[in-house]
């Protein structure tokens, strides 16, 4: 099942990749910076959703296993990632 | 010792609510569009702040808890606040 | 016109300026942290819409005269506030 | 001068690009979860200011030219991309 969700997140992951290559076509072709912007935005989208899924496996994962086995460290990570990802 | 850090939030919503107070006032005085956009700014970097502590305090606390006495709910509901709460 | 609007912008900044003693009052009443988050996300939520009714305003009036008038500095400082505002 | 500034932002584009390539190979070798949403804040941080680079000289040229002109509806195009770019 983990393997199924990793090969979503790399689906997932080459499309932004591709979105990427597109942005630097549309510069390289001048094309409307409006129009260049707005797929920046799809990337963008795409990059936050594919972080929130690998925070979300993180948190059923690692997170939950971590808290019962009495590990404080990953609570701190936790909240030091949430920190650093979100503004 | 929750006490204090209760104390402390609300001198920093007290704080936001006079920024917002000062937003109001800025607008019934005509005042430049930038400076209040700054004001505004100012406001919602105090509310994000509060929002983060609230974050972490229920994390350390209600979910690390839930997550020992194997109420998975919990979890849940952390992801969901997560996604709804950080765009 | 402007006094409408500086009427709605008011209207919304009485609304979140409420919203912020509500979360003050659920802290006090030691309220469920994933509540007061929802109270918190909806004043941020506030306040960003009305900094965007303030920007468009902005940009509709002053930085649309200054341009005309040859005045280079307003599109400097529009560019500041693009950048200190949006994260 | 605008050859060169594309060159600048083809250059950090394909920084982009190979960070997100580093993101598919860090989740096929089983990377930690937090060490790859590091890796995507980056990704993130670079497309963000490509975006910010790509709207800022948007507005010096086009939206500065377009008004200048007469253009309303370059105003309004801004104002959309801004509501749609800013979250």
């Amino acid at each position: 099942m983990s393997e199924i969700t990793n090969n979503k997140l790399l689906q997932r992951l080459n499309r932004i990749e591709g979105q990427v290559g597109g942005i630097k076509k549309m510069l390289e072709n001048d094309r409307y910076c409006v129009d260049i912007i707005h797929q920046i935005n799809a990337a963008q989208a795409g990059l936050e959703k594919v972080k929130k899924l690998i925070l979300d496996r993180h948190i059923r994962g690692c997170v939950t296993r971590g808290i019962k086995n009495g590990d404080d460290s990953i609570v701190e990570e936790l909240l030091e990632v949430i920190e650093r990802s979100f503004k």
